[in-house]
């Protein structure tokens, strides 16, 4: 993917979302004995980096489409984020979700105007829903990284982040589906071509460091990491372009990933979620490699269940 | 005290600190059905307003006083920041604190380099230990807010605020001793004379309410609020200062502060501590006074216990 790819991608969603700030901290600079900024999507509109995926998806729609609705099966920050991209286009937009998904999770997505239908937990029986409803209505799916405009979307975090820091030596972003690592190791390396690219991901959710090191696309085994949005696999096309831009994958456990997370809000006096902590947990765990180096980390949310944080179901 | 007062700590000071953001929220405008500034000291060196009083006081020490450091009592915010200042010049910082206060506030003094005493709870006890150190060391006593030199310092967030947003029709601090309030309202009036300076106050800690409708000094009972930055009562000073620059007290419950403080975090994606949302909750709790208005909220500070957060304790 061309850079101009992301460049459009920003012009079109970028009166519509918030130019969120890069933050340091003392303590955390001394630490690491490097240099590390934060660029924080925890403050953008919906609580997460993916409206800006799902802005661009909605904002590339024709009229006939729009008309006739978007439809994801993506419970989490997607989710939301489709929604509120939708509403900005008086656009209707279906997500399925497991009846059993958390009330927080629900409550947001009705927040922002989606359409829910509930369906069992398995994947297979959320397809099923999307694609019934798909048939009744003719509403666009929109994967929530499968896609290249999506992508496109979620790699001008990078855009600005880089903007705003160019002398950055490395960029990190947490792996889940891969669309935010793509995205942003493809800008990376366009606008800097000697940066180094690398992903954070949950020794529990582990797929994209075993197809990394591997060579060969391997699935996701039931993923139980505290890290929720980190728990979905790469696709072939998020795979390939990791093979292509991402120069490492670094895994942490949980306790380390809650103790990164911590660290964030005692030190920063800002909310992170999970997977948004997983990358600086990297960090701290591979010090050597970024000492003396400056290294832009990628915050993608902060949507945070306030009653049930991690380090007290640890205790 | 003049403006000038207020400008000459900002020249003092501004190098050492940060220039923190101002920010806003779509979903918190919309419910208040105005505009609303918070001001970001949560964001600030030590996790407080307060570098800026001791940043002034420990500025404004002779050679001669440096060489024989500084002292206080206060164990929260002002102890920490007192310490960092000190630090700044190569001073000693004395800090007697009760040996039963929280271990986070012990291990906050002890990072930023304190000197630690410990004493029994009671203000008594803690006023003799402080006696015998001065007259051991000849430290200079920096009083958290009964002093105005810290009072200066303090009010140069309303004066970095209203610089950024000079349009304001009201002005809140939250009311514990009265110094950061009666720094806030001279500023705001100095600035602009028809702005309101409005106090937030909890229902627990009401002293500065009694003494301001009354017109005459009451003392604190003993308080036992959520807030526990602002269970310290007025001084002579501050009650006057309060008296002509303060518009009216707006109190509110334990509740209500624990409500306004979750949504803060909820929405703002920011960690802010209770004495800091008591203002914000003042708002909910008088929306007909704000509506149409262009508000700044000064949140003080960002020093939270995670392990103890108050809608756990409170479910």
């Amino acid at each position: 993917m061309n850079i101009t790819f992301f460049e459009t991608a920003f012009k079109q969603i970028k009166n519509s979302i918030h130019h969120t700030p890069v933050l340091s901290n003392a303590y955390i600079n001394k630490l690491v004995d490097g240099e590390i900024y934060f660029k924080c999507e925890n403050f953008q509109k919906t609580g997460s980096f993916k409206i800006r995926g799902a802005g661009n998806a909605v904002f590339s729609l024709s009229d006939a489409q729009v008309a006739r609705g978007v439809i994801t099966h993506s419970s989490g920050n997607h989710g939301a984020a489709l929604a509120q991209a939708a509403a900005w286009r008086g656009c209707k937009c279906y997500v399925v979700t497991p009846d059993m998904s958390p009330e927080i999770k629900k409550k947001a997505l009705h927040y922002y105007g989606a359409e829910v239908t509930y369906s069992d937990v398995t994947l297979t029986s959320r397809i099923a829903e999307t694609e019934k409803i798909i048939e009744k209505t003719g509403a666009t799916f929109i994967h929530p990284y499968d896609n290249d405009t999506v992508i496109a979307g979620a790699g001008t975090v990078a855009l600005e982040l880089l903007r705003e820091v160019p002398d950055l030596d490395c960029i990190m972003a947490p792996v889940g589906g891969g669309g935010g690592m793509s995205g942003t190791a493809m800008v990376a390396k366009a606008l800097k071509s000697n940066i180094k690219a690398y992903g954070g991901e949950p020794e529990l959710a582990d797929d994209a460091w075993r197809s990394f090191t591997s060579g060969k696309l391997h699935g996701q085994l039931p993923a139980r990491t505290i890290a929720d949005g980190l728990r979905t696999a790469l696709s072939e096309r998020t795979f390939n372009y990791i093979q292509q831009y991402v120069d490492d994958i670094l895994r942490v456990s949980d306790a380390q990933i809650i103790a990164a997370m911590r660290m964030i809000w005692e030190r920063m006096k800002i909310i992170v979620e999970t997977s948004s902590a997983t990358p600086f947990a990297a960090i701290l765990a591979n010090k050597e490699r970024f000492k003396g180096k400056k290294t832009g980390v990628i915050i993608t949310g902060g949507n945070v269940d306030l009653d049930n944080l991690p380090w007290m179901e640890a205790s």
